[in-house]
């Protein structure tokens, strides 16, 4: 793998629209990360391929660079299918789990990252490739601006656990159970407006054919989120949850003052 | 619920074939077990119906049970699309698990029971249903003649584990890492013959649309059962395995003399 001299710098001035004085908006935000993480790929990586719209971006720039030529040798594992069709079209030659080798790097965003850098991932309703993907790499770069950052895991909205669809009611049941008594805590299965049915809701379904369980605190996850994690994981029919323990090795969070600061493992 | 003195007790003749000397085949010491299981069973139970060659001899006597009139007001949750479907042919009603205020009891077969009554289950590529069900209920009855007896789980064939076919062999691999170094240790994806594919052999594919690795132990497996299962749920991939842990509470056990032992959990 190349190094700090790679041909790749020269080609990684952020765009003007993302500098400073420019920075207005959460979308442009979210390219500024995208763009910063990018500068950490070098010719010849697996990358691991985020998907959501912060992770769109740098399959954005990961195409300009091929492009251009200022990264070579190249590859990607899609986290979803619409990853993979944009890769695709972005020229990035596509890999499934098992066929790279290894993974070097992942990018990916988040719905937050709490001090540890422990991430909430999967509101949008996909958790689990990501995780398997992002887990199986070396490094996973994770890419946010600033609202994400977090005190707790779960202040500003759910936290998914993907079920199987059998006995989901069941399943909600024993999940509310692991916090039971918590004030402010509350699970619902995900619903979406049925398109065919006489039924006005439906379950979401995710990629791999399964519920999803969102949990909702008041204040945050308080207590050892190893533990709860176990704990969801133990119970029959739970298939994965959206916390990301220690998973993430850094974070590039984009500020509201146009300022990129990267968060590192300690 | 009913006590010793229920009108059950009549009924309850082991039939002729069943007794010491005539016992011969395995067969029949199935038969003789889920018969003793049977008895157990309370007018106006809900009960928790198992899967296989063993459960089926009890779906067949809690039919000749109903149709006697010696129980009255039984119903069942089945642990697959085949026992729904037995249960429904023995005039036993179905509740769906949610359904069921609560699950009185469960009677189901197992591939293996240690000394401490922890099980494998699901050989037959069958055991996230059962394990929830199973699971769900205050008492949990196996039924088993006595080759099923090991010293050690995984001593005499596979221990499955439910698996994301997203990513599989990935899965694998990291299944694989759970056992690393240990001598005599392998695992593999079930795979079974094609039917309309080029391929020789397809994955087999559970009825929640997962797959099954098998993992095989030359000698069973030594060491803390509880932690190596924590391990084994906490890969992203994995749904659920075979080792069925602390959810037996009676083990009927049919021996090759015609007897019938009831092991209690301590």
């Amino acid at each position: 793998m190349g190094s700090a001299a790679s041909p790749l710098d020269a080609a990684l001035v952020v765009p003007p629209s993302a500098t400073a004085a420019a920075v207005v908006t959460q979308e442009e935000l979210k390219r500024v990360a995208a763009y910063r993480a990018v500068e950490m790929v070098e010719s010849g990586m697996t990358l691991g391929l985020g998907t959501g719209s912060t992770a769109a971006h740098a399959l954005d720039r990961l195409g300009d660079l091929l492009r251009c030529g200022a990264l070579r040798g190249v590859a990607g594992v899609p986290t979803s299918l619409k990853t993979e069709a944009h890769a695709a079209r972005e020229g990035i030659p596509i890999l499934a789990l098992g066929e790279a080798p290894g993974i070097h790097l992942s990018i990916d965003g988040a719905d937050e990252v709490d001090p540890e850098l422990n991430l909430v991932k999967g509101r949008g309703g996909s958790l689990l490739r990501e995780k398997m993907i992002e887990g199986a790499g070396k490094r996973f770069v994770v890419i946010v601006d600033e609202s994400k950052l977090v005190p707790r895991l779960g202040c500003t909205g759910a936290v998914p656990v993907e079920v199987v669809p059998f006995g989901c009611f069941h399943t909600l049941g024993l999940i509310r159970k692991v916090f039971d008594g918590l004030p402010g805590f509350s699970a619902r299965l995900r619903t979406v407006a049925a398109k065919d049915t006489a039924a006005k809701e439906v379950p979401f379904v995710t990629d791999n054919g399964n519920y999803i369980v969102e949990m909702f605190f008041d204040d945050g996850i308080r207590g050892d989120l190893r533990e709860i994690s176990d704990r969801l994981l133990q119970i029959t029919g739970v298939v994965e949850h959206g916390m990301f323990l220690g998973l993430a090795t850094e974070v590039v969070v984009a500020k509201k003052d146009g300022s990129v600061i990267v968060l590192d493992k300690k």
